[in-house]
């Protein structure tokens, strides 16, 4: 079986829908270097409401891309990881990361230029 | 300067919104063998519509992602073009995209194992 994430009916489309998109990408980054709590991925993915946190984080565990575990306590605590799968697809997408912050510079000069001729 | 796309006012999430964006990264990966025009992007870019192309091609010229070169003729012709940044961020993208084909099957077992376990 060959996948094609061109098409819109394959599998693959539906993985890189979910892996190319903008939060995705920002939540596995968060959980690269451990463990957070639900609390603690907010904060650092700025901007995030809760509810999409959420229905990601959900949509994500699903895909076996992160655990979630519930920590006994009062208040109960929601823990949430990478599986080695979703450390495979950190390593990929932290080259993104890398790519945004090294080249940042140069797409606001490039938007400077476009602006400045229209 | 120190670029953080975590932080919401920093022009390095701009840039990962940009480039983490599902259709972004389909155009990215369109125009990965050569230039192509209006209505190829279009038409391999499954379930895009013409004015979300639109609107993406015109910011991702402005990104300094893309050329777009208007040819003589009637109708006129509208080339699209990586540039070398553009370029650039396909190789990186391309990343993903292998990730996908590449994972899409377990994607899918774990949803299937999510969903009879739930």
């Amino acid at each position: 079986m060959e996948f094609d994430p061109f098409a819109l009916g394959c599998p693959s489309r539906q993985v890189l829908d979910r892996v190319g998109d903008r939060w995705t990408v920002l939540i596995v980054l968060s959980l690269r270097d451990g463990t957070l709590r639900f609390t603690q991925v907010h904060d650092r993915v700025q901007g995030i409401s809760d509810k999409v946190l959420s229905g990601l984080l959900r949509a994500m565990v699903r895909d076996g891309l992160l655990t979630r575990t519930q920590q006994p306590g009062i208040p109960p605590r929601v823990d949430y990881a990478l599986t080695p799968l979703g450390q495979d697809l950190a390593a990929t997408v932290d080259r993104l990361d890398r790519w945004a912050r090294e080249h940042a510079a140069q797409v606001l000069r490039a938007r400077d230029a476009f602006d400045s001729a229209s």
